[in-house]
């Protein structure tokens, strides 16, 4: 056992992950005395790239988050997120949770240190990683700002990547949706799929279909991503007779899924949906334990901005302030 | 009927609001393609103060916003919001929406200026004011940051009431919370109430008075506001034999509740709840007519922060470019 269970310390509240809605979180937390305690987690990669800060860790320019009219680097936007939650007194620790254990009251945490962490509430805002092909080039391409993405909503509309050839991969809904709002911007979208059919929507696939810069690669998968500073070109392999090819882009968007963070989750008896995702109360970010609560993407697979994370953040530290004045813990 | 209605053009989007829900709404859909026209809406004052922008005119410095460790003025923030909005080509009207007939399609909604606007889809982002007593005094310190507020959640944490006397006006749940929050901050807590027993609820009764700070004024109404900069005294007038008295405080809040502005939604077949704000689809910023969605304070009376109606605004433009999309109208 470590020092901190030992000194018997019960923490208000516990924020896991450092995301938008993980520091929003602390951000409200902190101002309403609650001196939260975020763990932000360790920075780690393959299959997907998870760090402290989040997915906008993996950003360049954000043009959409509000309040920024010239745009903000993803990074400097992460680092205020964090300036400001310190700021108002929440403690940082470095380090992941690895189970959780709600049976017991207060909550039980167990940490990569080794630590175990008491707390009368949890916020959990662990987000969720989006699934990459996992080739060198790609992972290193979309850490520097390269090119290659894996949100077309928060990057496609970039002046980098206007009239210009863009492809995207995967085969469904999300990746029809992307698809077809790069068409608006980009001089050519490709959408590159290992089968010669969809697992999309017949209507989604029309809605792209319809615009006269889309067409489908089929039977293809991605084997290579070229490209020094930017990409410059993606190497195929098809599926049906092995042949290579190279298809020249400015741009590669990867649409193959999200994975929410919520391993740790395992056996504590939180409920999660059948994707995976941390299953919320009507409009709250109640989860089915009282005290434990949920933001972001690790709770939403439909919007995943960092605005609504953020929102979400906000409404998770004020659900926790009210259940803890009410449970006289605060 | 106006020029606008005459040529037939149809908007693809209207946002009717200039809150941070409004103006999210806006970034999210001008980058979309969607060309928003913003309906910004007229300043008004009494009973209400409504401005565009929204509350947070009425705030001097926002210090939870993420994004900004320093804070931001309120005002500025809009403006930025704004901004970024317009940088992406939404278009914005200074007129208020005036009715709706969301029975024909497209939409047809009338303005203040008398024209007849046509449009597939709206966002309602139109906010929430505070309810104030009505006093001279108390709006031109309200308006000018001068220790009159109606949000203690946006405000209390502010160094301006820090170990200082601050008054709630209210006897709801909300200002027993909002008076709770409060005494963490300041050096007393009065709560100012007409009556002799609260409306509130007994746990949020007790969770107040069993703080060392708090103390309720029963019988009394805020007749006037003292303070020429800022806020020095308020004046109140025994109700039951109408004796007045002064009583130094550094702060006032208000707490006797918000109104959500629909009365322009009034014969639009929109569903509200009882308290009067938009009914929405669960976790999302879908109303009971297609098509018609809402984001912001409007929809939400249990957070109302500015981060929770962007979010909300960034939700209600995706929701509307899917709802656009699949209708094949974008």
């Amino acid at each position: 056992m470590s020092e901190q269970a030992d000194t018997g310390q019960v923490h208000k509240l516990v924020v896991i992950g450092s995301g938008p809605a993980g520091w929003t979180a602390a951000i409200y937390a902190a101002r309403a005395a609650l001196e939260p305690v975020c763990y932000v987690g360790v920075p780690k990669q393959n299959p997907s790239i998870v760090l402290p800060g989040g997915q906008l860790m993996l950003t360049t320019e954000v043009e959409n988050y509000p309040g920024f009219p010239e745009g903000v680097k993803g990074p400097d936007m992460m680092a205020d997120f964090e300036k400001q939650a310190l700021r108002f007194g929440t403690k940082k620790v470095g380090e992941d949770i690895e189970s959780c254990d709600f049976s017991k009251r207060p909550f039980e945490l167990k940490t990569s240190g080794g630590d175990v962490v008491r707390a009368h509430s949890v916020i959990i805002a662990t987000g969720a990683t989006a699934n990459w092909l996992g080739q060198d080039n790609e992972m290193r391409l979309a850490m520097s700002g390269g090119g290659v993405s894996a949100c077309a909503v928060c990057d496609g509309a970039l002046p980098m990547f206007r009239d210009k050839p863009l492809a995207v991969v995967g085969g469904g809904d999300t990746a029809m949706e992307e698809a077809t709002y790069l068409t608006k911007f980009a001089s050519k979208v490709y959408v590159i799929h290992r089968r010669d059919e969809l697992r999309a929507s017949k209507t989604m696939q029309e809605r792209f279909l319809s615009q006269p810069n889309a067409e489908m690669v089929w039977n293809s998968t991605v084997v290579d991503v070229h490209g020094d500073e930017k990409i410059e070109a993606v190497e195929l392999e098809n599926t049906q007779n092995g042949e290579r090819s190279k298809l020249p882009v400015t741009g590669l968007f990867i649409a193959i899924g999200h994975t929410p963070a919520t391993k740790f989750l395992e056996g504590s008896g939180i409920k999660v949906h059948d994707n995976g995702y941390v299953a919320l109360d009507t409009r709250s970010s109640k989860t089915n334990i009282e005290g434990v609560f949920a933001a972001g993407d690790v709770a939403d697979h439909e919007y995943r901005q960092a605005v609504t994370a953020a929102g979400m953040g906000c409404q998770a530290a004020l659900d926790a302030e009210r259940w803890l004045g009410a449970n006289r813990l605060h």
